[in-house]
């Protein structure tokens, strides 16, 4: 209802503010270099804005090299990470940059090699055809995915807007009726599919479109980038801010699409922003690009994005779209507390917003980014499930409970991950794909992101079967989303909550993490339960991806120490060499520990008793050396009529190499058992102290309800879902 | 004979200047902290001297948290890493941090808290047998080793010459009779066989006994710890300072040992430099020990010391004995470029020393520690073989050709590793131990580092037959060492070359590496000759173990996809998963590439022209997952009437995951073929630029020799044992 009422806004804004548009060039730049921002520019130095100044320095040596000698515009050719693709990239951020420096440093030098090279381009367009690699689904012109001619454009018509004021009459004709409207109207008109689409691929395309529109005083393209090619409404780039996050910024491929998709949102939107201010844009729906750029800030841990879902694990928060996001978000919030993430980037880009950044984090000591515990609801509306993070000191749980992300999804229902220090130590696997790596199948996303990557056993998440959620149908996957059950806090603990009853049939799994923090404990420890409910008999299992070097066991350990064979033939398991199998022993708890950047870490698998840990290390069937060679924990259990695993990962001691001192190499626990007792499960761990800690679960987890209970003689009493008891 | 010079000067200079001790309270103390330092320590701040400030203010927090409560003094009990073992270590070194809080801030507290923990030590100390846990050879009363119980007391002792002017005279009889004398008597008199060995465990021995000797004023003492037990100069501090090191200052166990190996003679060459400057022990053997830091330096790479021989590591140049010989090297030479060294410490130690490096270095801007090429021969006299560094950019060649190095050698002749931007590239194991990791063992070398690391196999050295050098007898191999041929450079290439002719009976293996540098390379490039002459038939193998992820192979790739076996059953090959077989294919050379740190690498096995890789991956038969997953390609080649091995190691290309570039993932080599000419090997490579560059390799090394040789219709004509060729 409310995001109706907001658009009907927006587009009454919107067709008032179309007489904003002129084409005095005096009006120009205009888009995110703005004309009223350029004397401060210039007056910037390395004392008062060291970035900024470092910035047009690095963009003034890159730029007078270029300028040095001829700039090739090669036929287009190549696939992604190939000569012609990164040389017309290249070409495009040159464009940018020189029309940058001639606004700043107002060289006409700068902006006679933009104007030239523009209409080089200018000549060149009309004669391309779709790119010869055009085996995708949507072919580009100058690139194989139209994807990146969008990406191409928004840059190029950045350079467009900063140089024009130096081009001749005629140069301009030219270069707009030539390169900038055929080149829109390739993006938009003659190729419809992908520009109407809700997706992030749409809103590249209707940012280049829309400030195309912007810088050529040309409403029909703001209007169709805006409301789609129709200017129904029901597609474009308020469309897609609708549905492509959530109502708390979540975007719903996850945190690496997140980051991606974020760009073209932030750019079109102050290119908006400055263009038609009564428009509102950042205050659109409950300022809901502000909020995805926190969010994807958040969505982070040890600089790194969350590898949820297809992801690269390279990307961090200096990527250059965080670096935009970040300028954005401060020129519309001015919260210090972004200053402390543009101090990680140690970079600002060339516009009036980096300038303010550059300008107030020299002035800065210390600023500190809030990372902190937060839900992620998904979906347009927050009721398809959520990304939850619960954090406390240098660790972070990651727990997904949410849809699909479309099709860079993973079936990973109510998988989580473990951060400790900045690392990961319950890892998610990413993508399988060596990005631009041209001997690596071009760079694409490799068959092993299939076979592997997006299978539920590559995901610390309950195999049922050895088969795959939704049997990895993205179709069925896509239909449902698990329901948050309970994302709560406490003094010692914090707790989050969810069910999936779709992803396998017959089978309800419902998990509760719980993040707790005692004095008995030598850091914070994760206390993991997933039930499974069915009538069935199945094979179950839990897979803990962990990274480090393995240390000790306690159980009995069979490993197969001179023959490996995969744990099995299909749905990710054919990738598994299967290293040992550790069964319980009498009176000793079933424990793995290993170590990670000097800190030990220890599952302990409590329940089910009769489950065995399987030890597997990635890389059978991998004819081409494609997968990095990781390592699981898999606890199995067989059961008829469901099961619960009960899990504890558990940080402790130090290893210093340096000092030769090592503390606490092994796990604090000595025996724990899970007991449920009327309206609460209680777990018991009997520390190698000589201490017991019992952590009680309320059945029902309604915050502020009283419970009581008897153990042994003792009568406990307190309120909320979870209670933490020392020595009773 | 010079040495013998030496020595004669030092005992005249050590009997005439016994009459510089005297019991005089006002002369202490006047070990490494010295009288006539302490007014400018008192002066230092943290302005003058921040780092000395630092160290000044944790010293006192430590010692401080350790005063506010009562000290534990435990029977010895725990081996290594346990907790009485962790405790006395601890104790120890409280004692020194009050010892030096006292003389600085001249509080009495800390001389009080000193002398009675002092008083309770000399209560203990005759209470001791031999430590329960002495199943070595060596074992100690407070430790399991003697050669901990030799650390503690150079530590304790210098703790006792700060604070015993403020002891009283009861308190310091008690101290001597009950606790120093008959502790340096147990590590002296009754542990003669490990106090008159010329080995670290010795130094350790001979500098708190001699140490003791002259805080003591007891000139027995220092003759035994000079001249050995029976002061004829066997044995004793002398002895090892010629025969320890070589005379480039290498010591012969290898860089890990030579840095720990380093503090006893530091520590004790500083107290003799105080008591004795007539004796000129820093001016011994041609400043031997100056000489060994300096070593010790250039032995690291991207901070870590090389890992040769049993080696763990995370040792790096800010361990504390690096600390100590930095601080001890400038006080002898002031040559400023140590104190690039002691930024990347960022700690000084608390003596007179220190504080010069901390205030010389807060003076100080831009300080470069010049890394360079350098070759360090091994045994007393130079002669018993050498370590070779070649520098070159960020490019390291490790080249060993030393001596066996003792117990902890490994059998790695001709062996050799890869540094690139600091970072292991072509990698030796190191020691396969976990450190004061007690459930790993206890923290001792693990089994698998005599079935696995100290093979032949898990170096980049020749393997023959698929045994071990010298069939894996230290006794053997200690007997002969390998012979340096050259170590010479040109402009554009550094060249090392040794010949071993007794690790295998019948083969004679000569190795020459060269890293070449040319801009038709985009990186230092390593072309490594491996030759093996026999009569008889053999299985040659020649592994490179490499860090990084698999790329890409140029040949007929068979992967054992699904089911993988060890590569043979003893001398190391047992502990090898055979994971995969390259072959030649017709016209390809046989390569293949990984990448590592963002920088791509590629093998080209250019000879012999029949071999094969097998890629293998290290934890087979590894029972309890004692060893890490490292990786080798081995090329292998069977013939009769010896092999020559030629393989390139090339660096090239760039993957930027945050800015998504990549630059030339594949080997720039097309083609790779090498020739026997007269009187010179060509080697010649096509790129893919099409280019062609012939390496000539002359017969004769000899750097002055004048060649020509006819290649085609060319007459080529060079000096020296190098000459690189563009397009001929």
């Amino acid at each position: 209802m409310r995001a109706g009422v907001f658009f009907s806004i927006v587009v009454t804004a919107l067709i008032l503010s179309a007489c904003e548009s002129d084409t005095d060039v005096s009006r120009h730049p205009n888009l995110l270099v703005a004309a009223q921002d350029v004397a401060a520019m210039k007056r910037a130095d390395g004392v008062s804005a060291p970035l900024f100044a470092d910035a047009l320095q690095q963009a003034q040596t890159e730029v007078d090299a270029a300028m040095a000698q001829a700039l090739d515009i090669p036929l287009p050719k190549d696939p992604g990470g190939g000569y012609s693709h990164e040389r017309h990239k290249k070409n495009a951020l040159l464009l940018f940059q020189a029309g940058q420096l001639y606004t700043i440093k107002g060289d006409p030098r700068y902006a006679n090699w933009a104007a030239e090279v523009l209409v080089r381009y200018a000549d060149l367009y009309p004669t391309l055809g779709l790119h010869p690699e055009h085996k995708h689904q949507a072919p580009g012109k100058l690139f194989w995915q139209i994807l990146n001619d969008a990406w191409w454009l928004t840059y190029v018509i950045q350079a467009y807007d900063m140089v024009l004021p130096a081009m001749t009459e005629d140069q301009r004709a030219q270069v707009e009726s030539r390169l900038l409207r055929p080149y829109a109207d390739f993006l938009s008109k003659e190729s419809a599919s992908t520009f109407n689409k809700v997706h992030n691929h749409g809103t590249w395309a209707a940012a280049a479109v829309g400030m195309t529109g912007l810088v050529l005083a040309d409403d029909y393209y703001v209007n169709i980038a805006l409301k789609g090619l129709d200017q129904s409404g029901k597609a474009g780039f308020l469309k897609q801010m609708d549905q492509l996050f959530s109502p708390d910024g979540y975007y719903t491929e996850g945190p690496y699409y997140q980051r991606y998709a974020l760009l073209p949102f932030v750019m079109f939107a102050r290119a908006l922003d400055r263009h038609k201010p009564s428009m509102g844009i950042f205050e659109y729906r409950d300022r809901i690009l502000i909020k995805a750029i926190y969010a994807a800030i958040q969505l982070t841990d040890g600089h790194y994005f969350l590898p949820l879902n297809d992801a690269i694990k390279d990307k961090g928060l200096d990527t250059i779209e965080m670096v935009y996001g970040v300028s954005i978000a401060y020129a519309k919030t001015q919260d210090k507390n972004l200053l402390a993430i543009a101090r990680k980037q140690n970079q600002v880009v060339l516009t009036g917003d980096g300038l303010r950044v550059a300008v107030d984090l020299a002035r800065s000591a210390d600023v500190q980014f809030p990372f902190s515990s937060q839900l992620f609801r998904d979906g347009p509306n927050g009721d398809e499930g959520a990304v939850a993070l619960l954090r406390a000191g240098d660790t972070t749980v990651v727990f997904k409970a949410a849809s699909q992300g479309m099709g860079h999804g993973h079936f990973d229902r109510l998988g989580w991950q473990l951060y400790s220090q900045g690392a990961e130590i319950v890892s998610d696997y990413g993508a399988a794909r060596y990005l631009n790596v041209e001997p690596k199948q071009g760079g694409i996303y490799l068959p092993e992101n299939t076979s592997w990557a997006k299978q539920t056993v590559a995901h610390n998440a309950l195999v049922v079967d050895r088969t795959s959620h939704f049997d990895g149908s993205v179709k069925r996957a896509s239909k449902s989303s698990p329901e948050l059950l309970q994302f709560v806090r406490g003094e010692q603990w914090q707790l989050v909550s969810a069910r999936e009853a779709n992803a396998y049939k017959g089978v309800v799994m419902t998990r509760t993490q719980i993040l707790l923090e005692h004095p008995l404990l030598s850091g914070p420890l994760v206390l993991d339960l997933l039930a499974a409910e069915s009538d069935e008999q199945h094979v179950y299992e839990l897979p803990v991806h962990f990274q480090g070097q393995l240390m000790t066991f306690s159980g009995e350990l069979a490993v197969n120490t001179d023959a490996l064979k995969p744990l099995g033939t299909q749905n990710g398991y054919q990738h598994l060499w299967h290293k040992a199998t550790l069964a319980p022993a009498a009176h000793r708890p079933l424990q793995a520990s290993w170590l990670s950047n000097n800190r030990f870490y220890t599952l302990t698998a409590v329940a089910p008793a009769d489950q065995t840990l399987l030890v597997a290390e990635l890389g059978a069937n991998d004819p081409e050396f494609n997968l990095r060679r990781d390592q699981a924990l898999i606890a199995r259990a067989e059961t008829s009529g469901g099961v619960q695993f009960v899990q504890l990962l558990e940080q402790h001691g130090h290893y210093d190499g340096r000092a030769e001192t090592v503390s606490q190499p092994r796990s604090a626990i000595a025996r724990a058992a899970i007991e449920q007792h009327p309206g609460a499960q209680v777990l018991t761990l009997d520390t190698v102290s000589g201490q017991t800690l019992r952590i009680v679960l309320a059945d029902d987890r309604a915050p502020e309800r009283q419970h009581a209970l008897s153990l042994g003689e003792q009568r406990v009493q307190w309120q909320g879902p979870v209670h933490l008891l020392v020595n009773h």
